[in-house]
């Protein structure tokens, strides 16, 4: 009975019901026993409390991690509860897509959404981790901040469901991850422009050991050879995804003769850095540059030129990583646990056919 | 000791000790007997738990309201816990800013901040709130979505203190809130304005019946007062606050002989639908119309051209309303509840002298 009443003391009201299950009760009696801890102990550490000595948390993890225990979650999996979205940082254009999206599936399903940044160091990652355990959501939605394996044992120990939209394009081995077609955008953004004639195309994209990079300059790649222009090295950049990143790149790439007559752009902020070089070096865009974007920020249509860009779902995205952490929490197996959205070329006002064509 | 125990299976764990307080359960008791319903009664309408009639709530709430009662706060105010953040809606483009503020406070204090959009529609405000109730955050901080003075008084009997970001310069009474200097914004623009010698200057504000929007405007009307200079009620205009607002204003505004050759915009995004109705008229930006935003938004630095605008501190109006909603929690009165911080004029590209001058 004491084990009964040490869970209780710690766990919310849902989950009660654990406490009737018997083999987890006994599971976790094993555990203290082989640990050397007292059943109360056991109960710390599984819901992340930070009374505990490192040492005897570490010793409690190893023996969990080794008899696969698995908390059992509560059979009420409806009413109020909470869904944590952690953001590696808030900064990068399109959170609020990404917020909005997970919002669409968690209000009617009246869920808490707890936000989080740890990009902002205001939170270490092992502290938030445990405060996750802490408050025992019905799962994490993760973006752009893949968790290490130790740490992802934590979650699923607890049986605590995660899923990571996946902006990045990097799918770490069995995490369910909601992305999109990358490759296809590259594809596309240059299929556009080889299609208006424009045969000089730089491509500045995002970090070089960002996968996402690699897969839209794949596209971009494939495009031109499809077309029979050869890929010129000097054309091809990998940045940042921030606006100061595309201003470089692009101050770089127009301030000769031989520039470039098109750039795609590995964002929406990029293309603003490149149309800021553009506009520094007196260049008109569309008339003597075209600039494609990616991402489709609602800004990108109201700026000048507004942007022809490729539509990242990023709001689809965050929903379909919501449902499909909702389902895993009420036990149903994903049919996909990867699942690739579709990008999609919008056109507006900055690509034209090349100075040289018209 | 029937009320403990329905009391504990209610509430999360830092709120056991009320349990421990006798006039409170005394009071519940009282409560219930004079409601003529059961302590758990009391108890599930104490945190917002749905399955009591409505009829039953509604009288559950009058007694308490009638007897001033205030739950007690649990004295476990460090740790993990959360704070329950709410937007009217999340588009206004500044949410991340408000969001960032808030997550410097609350990431510190491990506080895990729930985010909520009331204006999507996804979740009634009555349901969003007895969510509220039943998850017992720390504390409430709304942005542009205050609530009805029942709702109030539900949070107030929970002792669940709130703080209003007040992005619309609207203050109900008894309400702490964190605000910034409308007028002097206001003010500030028009005088830089008419510093650079324009004397046709129209003002785009918000809607007429937000407060910020009259308190910018007045700041408009003093600064052409000081300068003997008449106001054109043909060039004041009351909009909304986003793109299309400025957009509509400033086709109109511009498109005839007498044109302005400046305009103050009510939001940064306003002033993007007046950059677009000036590209469209074949305006160029300084040199034939200069364009004053309002907020600051990051990517108003990157837009063509940089914008001149009036620095909204949104960031730091969180962080203070953070800061005094956790004091309240601890039992600090804040020293004053109704808080406003500066506004600041920064001057980029968008605004120069008008056309006559030069």
């Amino acid at each position: 009975m004491t084990t009964t009443s040490a869970e209780n003391a710690a766990a919310p009201d849902d989950d009660v019901v654990e406490a009737e299950v018997p083999t987890s009760t006994a599971t976790i009696a094993l555990i203290a026993a082989e640990a050397g801890v007292s059943i109360p102990t056991v109960s710390k550490v599984l819901n992340g409390r930070t009374d505990v000595a490192a040492v005897t948390r570490a010793r409690v993890e190893e023996v969990i991690d080794r008899h696969q225990y698995r908390r059992r979650r509560g059979r009420s999996q409806t009413g109020p509860g909470l869904l944590d979205l952690v953001f590696h940082e808030l900064d990068a254009g399109w959170a609020v897509q990404i917020i909005k999206g997970v919002e669409s599936v968690a209000g009617p399903e009246r869920l808490g959404v707890v936000l989080s940044e740890l990009g902002g160091a205001h939170r270490p990652r092992q502290e938030w981790l445990d405060d996750v355990l802490a408050r025992r959501p019905r799962g994490v939605i993760l973006v752009l901040s893949d968790l290490d394996p130790a740490q992802r044992r934590q979650l699923e120990t607890r049986s605590i469901p995660f899923v990571v939209v996946d902006t990045a394009g990097e799918q770490p081995a069995g995490v369910p991850t909601v992305g999109s077609a990358n490759w296809a955008g590259g594809l596309a953004a240059t299929r556009h422009l080889l299609g208006l004639g424009h045969r000089k195309v730089a491509v500045i994209s995002g970090p070089v050991d960002v996968l996402c990079s690699r897969a839209r300059i794949d596209g971009y790649r494939t495009a031109l050879d499809e077309a029979g222009v050869a890929v010129d090295p000097g054309l091809v950049r990998y940045g940042d995804f921030f606006v100061g990143g595309g201003y470089t790149h692009g101050m770089d790439l127009l301030d000769r003769p031989d520039r470039p007559t098109a750039i795609f752009a590995g964002s929406d902020f990029q293309a603003l850095g490149v149309l800021r070089a553009a506009r520094e070096l007196g260049l008109r865009v569309p008339q003597d540059l075209s600039v494609v974007g990616y991402d489709d920020l609602p800004v990108t249509e109201w700026i000048g030129p507004p942007l022809t860009t490729i539509h990242q779902p990023l709001y689809e995205m965050a929903a379909t990583a919501t449902r499909m952490v909702l389902a895993t929490a009420r036990g149903e197996a994903p049919a996909n646990p990867r699942i690739e959205l579709g990008t999609e070329l919008v056109i507006r006002e900055s690509t034209a056919p090349p100075p040289t064509v018209v």
